[in-house]
């Protein structure tokens, strides 16, 4: 029996993100941990739990019924098996679930590692806003113009946001489900499912065929923390499973980004939170992600600027000649000067070259400003 | 004649934040330079500059009228000088303004120096969004029920909005001028101000019947952020005057605080750009400013939290059980033991607990949940 056979059998067999099965997996491997509960042992507690499942059990046939629906079996060692994912034997738990998975069921014809290398998790409330929606779009398909792969989980709100900003640009994406990867869950995302199934990926640590449930919910999120480079929280209200994603990607020591949003907006309370605490760095759009994700040095996010007014190439005192100068009845050039407290010679100077830019007119030593829009703001 | 009497002058001749007046008058003393100027003598090309503001200039009169009209010159060294605008003596010039004031006229009953013990300048966009301008009175008012003055320029937007959270909760509130303390500008403002002078405070370097001027707004940004113990910045476009006041927060190494908005807000823009870069610390709320700004360990803002269920004092393996439970065809514990991967004893007790809590129903060996409401969420 293949060690592979055996990982199959113990995700059938356990819950994802028990820790004394990684433990004992990880200390006596797969197929003794597998060997010894087919033969009744009690490991750790395991067999107990783990009787009833084991009737009827036959992972061999479970993998070739998987393989001709199009679902395989990835697991650690495999060229598929993404790197990053054994990070998670090294993370301290969160809410005493954690571990590397046994294998991840996957559907689709990428291959996961590679579309994995360049990957961002964007995350957040199933009840999200519509502009939490619509900021994830657009962040998904910024990064995905890039060709960085959006890892989500295909929930309601911010994660089908993802996934759809993502396929719009013809962007790889990921799905990570609490279910098995033939399930549509929540059946609402059927066609959304299907479609990610056929230019993306869906992915399981749970085998063809499970149902989700709560803390298959929770174990999900550390795979989608673990798959991805990073990860951008959009809208987590105070109790969001998108939070639990957050603090995975935060014991991953991996860079946690959030989204703002109004501080009068609930689901934005707990990204706020992340950002305060210093947790999460503010992120506004994907320029902000790529700066982050991007090897050092290869992606510079340009800070956003306001168009260059005329009166930016002043100097500090042209300016302050400027500033005394009448907005209708013009003056004469030793009135501005005593306005702008500077000596009339330079002043007169001053004007001719204020004048030449267009932000003066007049002459014979009177002067007003021009009458044009000048949106530099007199703060 | 006083170095009173030389300073008040010295604000009539020279423009706020001139950086060559700050060094001449720390090296000579104010009485000195006056006298040097008084007697033509050019020093460091000052004279040339105010040659023409020296003319009729008689500043025992000038500090005499404004008395009688309710004007003080609070001078460094003076008991209502607030010790933290020497500050500005040591903090790197921007855009080449900088210094401490020669004085500060002040209109108002209060101490300037006892409100601003315990202050937060409160700053942002004129052309604020109706979001950013009650954020920016409600954190005005939290903060001002907790007796801690807010500070700001009067302007249009936040600054106007920040006074009035202040003003509406009788909390002491000191207005900074880019004019003379007897002018209204906006001229909208006029009753805002005289009741600000009524009740808090209004402030500025220039002397009575000056008029605002670009670079004075800049030179009066120094102030605002000189006088208070940290700078909250509410809405502030990428060209905001109110960036001017937080790179000066930031040059006085005081805590800089941004409220964030929609990503897709341009008056929001500079703001998420501070904290992006970790200039500025995320805020929501008053509470947040508070912890920051009052003593370390006398405010701790309660993170925002959501009701507690019941179903948060399970254990994790009491949850197993819980997910596993039928919602509507009740079941028997060995088909729940088989779903939730558990032992059937352990089970059978989990259920019994979860039924005393209310959340499954059933008995006899058949069980589903309670018909309620369950917040948690499923991730």
């Amino acid at each position: 029996m293949s060690g592979r056979v055996a990982r199959a059998a113990l995700c059938r067999l356990s819950e994802p993100g028990d820790l004394r099965m990684d433990a004992l997996v990880r200390e006596l491997g797969a197929e003794r941990v597998y060997d010894l509960l087919r033969n009744e042992q009690d490991v750790a507690g395991v067999y107990t739990d783990v009787a009833a499942r084991l009737r009827g059990l036959d992972p061999e046939r479970e993998l070739a019924e998987a393989a001709a629906r199009g679902i395989r079996f990835v697991c650690p060692g495999d060229p598929e098996w993404p790197e990053q994912l054994d990070d998670l034997g090294r993370a301290e738990p969160v809410q005493d679930r954690g571990g590397v998975p046994l294998g991840l069921w996957v559907r689709g014809a990428l291959d996961l590692s590679a579309v994995a290398a360049r990957s961002v998790a964007i995350v957040g409330s199933r009840s999200a806003t519509s502009y939490g929606g619509q900021v994830a779009g657009e962040i998904a398909a910024a990064v995905g113009r890039e060709r960085m792969t959006v890892v989500s989980g295909a929930a309601f709100g911010i994660d089908v946001a993802a996934h759809r900003g993502a396929l719009a640009v013809k962007a790889p994406t990921v799905a990570v489900l609490a279910c098995g990867v033939d399930r549509a869950y929540p059946s609402a995302h059927k066609h959304l499912l299907d479609y990610i199934a056929d230019v993306g990926l869906l992915v399981s640590e749970l085998p063809p065929g499970c149902a989700p449930t709560k803390l298959r919910f929770l174990s999900r999120n550390r795979v989608i923390a673990a798959l991805a480079r990073g990860t951008v929280v959009v809208e987590a209200a105070v109790r969001s499973g998108a939070l639990n994603t957050a603090n995975w990607c935060t014991r991953l020591n991996r860079p946690l980004m959030g989204v703002p949003g109004p501080v009068t907006s609930a689901p934005s309370e707990g990204v706020h939170e992340l950002i305060r605490r210093g947790e999460a760095t503010l992120v506004t759009r994907g320029a902000d992600v790529l700066e982050l994700l991007a090897p050092a040095g290869s992606f510079l996010a340009a800070p956003p600027r306001a168009p260059t007014a005329v009166a930016d190439r002043l100097t500090d005192r042209e300016r302050q000649v400027l500033d005394a100068v009448p907005v209708s009845v013009p003056a004469g050039t030793d009135s501005i000067a005593r306005t702008a407290g500077m000596a009339v010679g330079e002043v007169a100077t001053s004007l001719s070259r204020l004048r030449s830019l267009g932000l003066v007119e007049g002459g014979e030593g009177r002067w007003r400003l021009a009458r044009r829009g000048d949106s530099a703001g007199e703060r």
